[in-house]
C-alpha cells in the first residue's frame, strides 16, 4: 500500500533526475574538450568540469537506488554527494596515474593527456605556481624527452604530492557523507572508497 | 588478500567504463537534438538513440557496483543489460506519459515534446503507418486543438497501445536478465522494474 503511494512522485523525480544528469555529464564532457590547450583554465574551472563530467555520473549511480526506493530528499542528496566526491577524487587520481603508472599497465601511451593539451590538475598547478619554468620546459623539451622532463618537474616541485592531497581530500569528503548514513549498512561503501583510493592503475 | 589483488584490474576497468559511458550518453543526447523535426527518423534510429541516452546511464548505474566488486565480465554484462533495457522501457513509457498524463502532474506543459518536434516512438509510428493522415492532422490543426487531435489520433489508431507494448517488451527483457542472476537476491530489483513499469506520472 505504501509502495503504491510512492510510485507517482518517484516516476516524476526519476524522469527529471535522468534529464538533469544527462545534461550535466554532456556539459562536463564539452568543457573537457573546450579546455584543451586553453591556458586560462584554473583549478576551480577544472574541478567544476570534472564534477560535471565524472561526479554527476557517480552521484547519479549512488542516488538512483535511493530515488527508486522513495528515499527522502536529504537521503538522496547524501548519496549523491557521496558519489560526486568519490567521482572527483577518482578523476584526479586518474590524472595522477596517467603520469606515474607504467604505460603498459595503463593501456594507453603514457602521458597522452599531456600531448592532447588536457588541462589536468597537475598541469594547472605547474602553470600557476611556476609559470616561467613550466613554459620553458614545454618549449625546450623535444617530444622524446618531454614526458620524462614533465614527470621530473612534477616530482621535484611537489606537484604530484599536491595533486594526491587534493584527491585524498575528496575521498575523505566522500567518506564523511557516508558517516551521515547512520543506521545504514555502509561497510560495503567504505570498502568501495578505499578500493578506488588505493588503486595503482 | 583477494581484494588487494582485485584492485588493479578494477581501476582500469572503471576508468574505461566511465569514459565509454560518458561518451555514449553525450552521443545519445546529441542525437536526440539532431532528430528534432527530422522526418527521416525511423523506429530503429529512435531506439538506438534512447539506448545511448538513457539506456547507458541506467546500464552504468546497475553495472558499476559489480565492477567495483570485481565481478566477472559476464556478470557485469548481465547487470548492464538489465539497466539498459529498463532505461529504454522507461524512456518509451515517459514519452507515453507526456501524452496521457495530466499537464499539472507531469510538471510541464502537456505535449511540449510535440511542439519541439521531438521524434517520440508515437510520432514515428503515426508517421510510418499513416503518412498522409498524419501530415494532414499536423497541417490542419491550429495550436489550440493540436494536442487534443494528436491524442485522439494516437488513441483511435492504436498507437498508444502499440507504444505501450514496445515499452512492456523492454521491461520484460529487463526482468529476463534478472532471472539469469541465479542465487543473487533479485527481489529488490524486480520490485524496481515493476515500480517503473506501473508509474502513472
Amino acid at each position: 500500500q505504501i509502495i503504491l503511494n510512492e510510485i507517482p512522485s518517484n516516476g516524476l523525480l526519476l524522469s527529471k533526475y535522468f534529464n538533469k544528469t544527462t545534461l550535466e555529464i554532456c556539459e562536463g564532457q564539452a568543457l573537457d574538450k573546450e579546455f584543451e590547450n586553453n591556458h586560462a583554465i584554473n583549478r576551480e574551472m577544472y574541478l567544476d568540469m570534472i564534477n560535471k563530467k565524472t561526479g554527476s555520473l557517480l552521484g547519479a549511480s549512488a542516488a538512483l537506488p535511493i530515488i527508486y526506493n522513495g528515499g527522502s530528499k536529504e537521503l538522496i542528496s547524501v548519496y549523491e554527494q557521496f558519489g560526486r566526491n568519490l567521482g572527483i577524487g577518482f578523476q584526479i587520481h586518474d590524472d595522477l596515474l596517467e603520469i606515474t603508472a607504467d604505460a603498459k599497465t595503463m593501456g594507453k601511451s603514457l602521458g597522452s593527456d599531456i600531448f592532447e593539451g588536457k588541462q589536468t590538475i597537475m598541469v594547472i598547478l605547474a602553470r600557476e605556481s611556476y609559470p616561467n619554468e613550466w613554459k620553458e620546459l614545454l618549449y625546450y623539451s623535444d617530444n622524446k624527452e618531454l614526458m620524462e622532463n614533465i614527470y621530473l618537474f612534477f616530482k621535484e616541485n611537489n606537484i604530484l604530492q599536491e595533486a594526491r592531497l587534493i584527491s585524498e581530500s575528496y575521498f575523505k569528503t566522500s567518506l564523511n557523507y557516508l558517516k551521515k548514513l547512520d543506521g545504514i549498512k555502509i561497510e560495503e561503501l567504505v570498502k568501495l572508497v578505499n578500493l578506488i583510493e588505493k588503486r595503482t592503475y
